[in-house]
């Protein structure tokens, strides 16, 4: 996606090397959130792309923490549920779990089932995409829980860690490093 | 605070026993997000809020990680920065930090620097008050970094809990318990 809005989101994201470890160049979106013009950009970008990929949007999914910061905007402005996806154990109620993994070891994705009746049509928000696996573990809870995937979306896409190629869902992002 | 909408969003809030550990009453919050009209009622709650009892606000702070649900819609419908404090670790670049303590041992909250100039008025939102001990943190993490806590809020506060008492900024929630 190129627009003006979405340049000036860009200008804002901040590169910082060997964050949080060496080797590694951390994508900081905060800036962008500080500028409330900017910000506006932003969620009109991510509003509009999801009016065009996923007219029927019944959920937006937002993975913690930093989906929590754009899912229940974009839920708003769509009129629709917002609904975590959290870290095991911050859920209460019963609840469904997917695995995956980590650099080292692995951890666990937890949802609500009284938040899903059957093939909803729902759309994971997350703020990067990198290696791909949080956000296909997203996707395989969706499953779990009888949800229908019916767009993935984040803000920033590292397309050299091929993230998107671990997904079965489509996928897009506003800004490709 | 009473009105028609705060007693739509409390009626969807929901009380789970023995959630995280026995004895302890879990107030889930996210039945509220799961209906749009409902979750308008809250953010326009808390809007109007800010707007009387804060009027001067030029930052929102947001605490990890159910803070960061409401306070980037309340920062845009306020026109003005939405800031968020983590836990250790997460964010890149200068920060502060401040340690406070949980039930067992202790964690530690931290900030960007680079996130605010000196005597800026803010307001810090989290979803609930309970013992305090976060929001107290979060109050002397802004006086580290030189900003005005104009006020603290939250949607519910556990009033047996007298978490209030903590706090030396002026403080209030939609919900009491």
């Amino acid at each position: 996606m190129t627009d003006s809005r979405i340049s000036k989101v860009k200008s804002l994201i901040k590169g910082h090397p060997d964050f949080p470890k060496p080797g590694i160049l951390f994508q900081d979106i905060f800036p962008v959130l500080r500028n409330p013009d900017v910000f506006k950009d932003l969620m009109d970008a991510l509003f509009e792309h999801i009016k065009e990929k996923a007219p029927g949007v019944q959920i937006i999914i937002g993975l913690e923490a930093r989906g929590f910061l754009f899912g229940p905007i974009l839920a708003q402005r769509l009129n629709c549920s917002f609904v975590p996806v959290r870290k095991k154990g911050k859920l209460p109620g019963e609840t469904e779990t997917v695995e995956y993994s980590l650099e080292y070891g692995t951890d666990v994705f937890e949802v609500q089932r009284e938040a899903f009746k059957p093939g909803q049509s729902v759309v994971i928000i997350d703020d990067l995409l990198a290696t791909g696996g949080t956000m296909k573990a997203a996707c395989d809870l969706m499953e779990k829980v009888g949800a229908n995937v019916i767009h993935c979306l984040t803000v920033i896409e590292l397309a050299d860690l091929k993230g998107r190629d671990k997904l079965s869902k489509p996928f897009s992002s506003l800004i490709t490093y």
